[in-house]
């Protein structure tokens, strides 16, 4: 697998991925009827830096959809709270249990300490994504707060949403 | 006192306002060279509720600028997290000390019910900011999460930031 800058020719790949994501209601709190448009600005906000993970094409295969997963990272806030980076990560459905999201997180967190940023915040993780909590857990990421039933699932009803956080200084 | 939900016609007192608060980069995460389309645009962003708090004009006395603060309410999140408000607050600098902060605030809870949220959260309270902390305190918000470093305040340096959450049901 391969993380490199996603580039204009990633767009639909991105837009695909993230429809996908945010179609199952359960790790984002954002409206599944979000447009296309809407959701590459989101994307691509000003300051963000957008990557992609392509999977490598075996010897003589055809891919068709060589593009795996993709995170942003850009301010959390700005002016005086420019210096703490927030991000956002979404692998296919199709390519999951491959650690995509966990090689994904540790180039954003080195990525986002080269940018300069003195901390990561992640300002809504869904508690019944256990998978995304341990995983954010591992990479030194710790849960400073926690908002009670922030966060309607679909399933579950009313579940609460860590605020997770680490220093890269 | 009276708050009445903002008009086109207080659009250049709120900006009025809302350009000294942030100028002092002392409360809000936002760079003061924020244009004035910026500013209204997020202060009266998709979803919002905003009111304006005006005084009482003295009898035959001539009151040029009787618009003394303001706040906006609105959804936190989008999809499955929409069901929690955020609120932004500014008092005129001129009219500090005389309860606007808690008359605004007291509204704006009771007015986040009103429109059927669940609760209320603040995203960014800064921690030097400790009549805004006790204030919020004193309406029922509690610290539930404080995220080190994460504001650069413009003399103290580096300080904590909380979050803040209260259920409104």
């Amino acid at each position: 697998m391969r993380i490199y800058a996603a580039t204009e020719a990633d767009r639909d790949a991105i837009w695909e991925i993230f429809h996908e994501v945010i179609a199952a209601e359960e790790t984002y709190p954002i409206s599944p009827d979000i447009s296309r448009n809407d959701a590459l600005a989101y994307w691509f906000q000003s300051g963000a830096h957008a990557y992609v993970a392509a999977q490598r094409l075996g010897f003589g295969g055809k891919q068709e959809k060589p593009i795996v997963g993709a995170y942003t990272v850009h301010p959390n806030q700005a002016g005086g709270g420019a210096h703490v980076a927030n991000a956002a990560f979404i692998v296919a459905k199709s390519a999951r249990g491959r650690g995509i999201g966990r090689a994904l997180g540790e180039h954003c967190l080195n990525e986002a300490r080269r940018l300069g940023f003195r901390a990561m915040q992640f300002n809504f993780v869904i508690s019944t994504n256990e998978a995304a909590v341990k995983l954010w857990q591992d990479l030194g990421m710790k849960i400073v707060g926690t908002l009670p039933g922030a966060f309607r699932h679909p399933e579950k009803g009313y579940v609460d949403v860590h605020v997770m956080f680490r220093s890269l200084l």
